[in-house]
């Protein structure tokens, strides 16, 4: 890109209120079907990367560094639009994802929901998660 | 409730990872169009009085305070589910919103898209913010 686009780029970048962390919470949707698939953080890098690439880049709290969503497993998104909202805090990515978003093997992450003063599984794996991680005992977390 | 139920209910809220200032990120979706409404914050108690009173209770991180969202606007959000995600830090209303999530009048929070390099103004108040907050000056932000 050009100087200038890059200018352009990062005063609107400026927009985005970033945490004392240098964070922001990013929820993917679906972008057809309206389905919350996850939630995940993004820093300015990030937000960058998802704009440059046209694909989601979170980054990892967990492992603290930049992560390509569906870097090891496959399961992409790719970005159909980016969203702020009105304090500029929080971030909307519609995303055309790719298989499965979350580590578990689900769809979604947002799998529990409350029932009867407790949480209920109301979603089950589409795939096996050893077949997202291979070689990994415990893919840990939904940072991958 | 009984002590039987509290005790159930408060194991159950244990199972939300709350971060290290006591809160959890809390998305609010139109339970019916899958619309995003909004991003907001919960505490432990936050999700104790949504479920007890079946309304969206939000933590106001600027005002440091237990929100009842529409407590001023009355624009309320009825429960219809909570969801918790794989990781037990994020949390997902399927609710019933009310007239606008959004203090500027606008049906939903996330209302700029990027487009070209900025971000694009997609979405117009439908109501007038200063009927939404009679004698305010500034609304200021999302938390009332």
């Amino acid at each position: 890109m050009s100087d200038a686009i890059d200018g352009v780029i990062e005063r609107a970048l400026d927009e985005i209120k970033f945490g004392p962390d240098g964070l922001v919470p990013a929820i993917a949707q679906q972008h057809d079907t309206g389905e919350v698939l996850m939630l995940a953080w993004m820093n300015r890098e990030a937000v960058r990367l998802t704009l440059a690439e046209g694909r989601a880049c979170y980054w990892s709290r967990g492992r603290r560094t930049l992560w390509r969503k569906g870097e090891t497993s496959g399961q992409i998104q790719l970005l159909r639009e980016l969203r702020l909202d009105c304090d500029g805090d929080a971030l909307l990515l519609l995303v055309e994802q790719h298989g499965v978003a979350c580590h578990t093997g689900r769809r979604s992450c947002f799998f529990r929901a409350w029932r009867n003063g407790g949480w209920a599984v109301i979603a089950e794996p589409e795939i096996d998660p050893a077949q997202l991680y291979p070689g990994q005992a415990d893919p840990g977390d939904t940072d991958r």
